[in-house]
């Protein structure tokens, strides 16, 4: 299977990258590093991402910019650039990609249990999976040629133990169980769900 | 009550006018009428409708423009300026409304059951919906002195008519359902919580 996957060179897309390298055809992507690189935020960098890449049968996005900052810092000019990652980036993958990608193929995003647990500094991010999620679940009754959408919501990931502290309360989402997640979405047959791994 | 009640032109802000004008004192926000005309997707609008208001004890949002067309149009550009108003406009009705509503008041933004139940055509209404209910849950562990947020989700409305083929299934809301849901908001205690409609 070709594999497009997004934020390889990220703590989430580099374990994914060596768990699946010698089972599927992988095209790496990332902001500085890759086979390819693109960043999400820039819509004529996704451009380009596609006509380079052709065709393929899964995108797998571990690309989740968004503002981080205590509350007070949110500006609306903040909050918005803050969305242009992990919301717009992902959505504008999934609307630009539907023509790249071969019938039955999938697009698998990435969330985050921010959506239903906040946290302190984590608004912007909250927003942003709220959206991706609500946009999944739209985008499945739209895509047409048998292609599916899912994403994949674990909270603070066990290979991000810098994080843990703004994470109280929550244990931490295994790498293994992160990766199953994504495999249940590419190997799998569901369509227009959200992965919750937390 | 001193009560802001921005989109008060639109089928559900006239409804909650006419309910609420012998009990509270309303101030009416509306694109192109009302006591204040400003645009929630402009930031500066914003800013100058809360100057000239000053204090207040609880806003009211059931100003919702999104994008609403066929999926083959949701260009990233569309998709992007769609969310200026249901989304970044409401936000930016809270960050920037913070500095100026009184001690325990609150904040009612208006969401929608395209969050879960998505329809055609309205992939961008999702989108907004999902990120609206969850910065209000994000939100609720930030405001200080008391201050509370909610959304209130109907799905179509009973006096909007017009829409009803593009939600089959979806029985209507009533208009004194949604009434009585932004009482539940705006007079309760809640805070952090989707009052869902449908």
């Amino acid at each position: 299977m070709k594999i497009l996957l997004v934020g390889a060179s990220g703590t989430m897309g580099s374990h994914l990258v060596n768990a699946w390298k010698n089972e599927h055809e992988l095209i790496t992507v990332g902001t500085k590093s890759g086979d390819i690189k693109a960043d999400i935020t820039s819509v004529d960098d996704i451009k380009k991402m596609y006509e380079s890449v052709g065709s393929f049968d899964a995108l797998v996005s571990t690309a989740g910019p968004s503002y981080v900052g205590p509350w007070k810092t949110l500006t609306p000019e903040v909050f918005k650039n803050g969305l242009n990652g992990k919301l717009l980036g992902q959505i504008n993958l999934v609307l630009l990609g539907q023509d790249y990608i071969n019938p039955n193929g999938s697009f698998t995003l990435i969330t985050g249990g921010l959506t239903y647990e906040p946290q302190h500094f984590f608004a912007n991010a909250s927003a942003a999976n709220g959206g991706v999620e609500a946009f999944v679940r739209a985008a499945a009754i739209e895509l047409k040629k048998g292609v599916r959408i899912n994403a994949v919501s674990p909270t603070v990931i066990e290979n991000s133990p810098q994080y843990f502290d703004y994470f109280p309360g929550e244990i931490p989402t295994t790498m293994r169980a992160l990766e199953f997640g994504f495999r249940k979405s590419v190997f799998g047959a569901k369509t227009g769900e959200i992965i919750k791994l937390y």
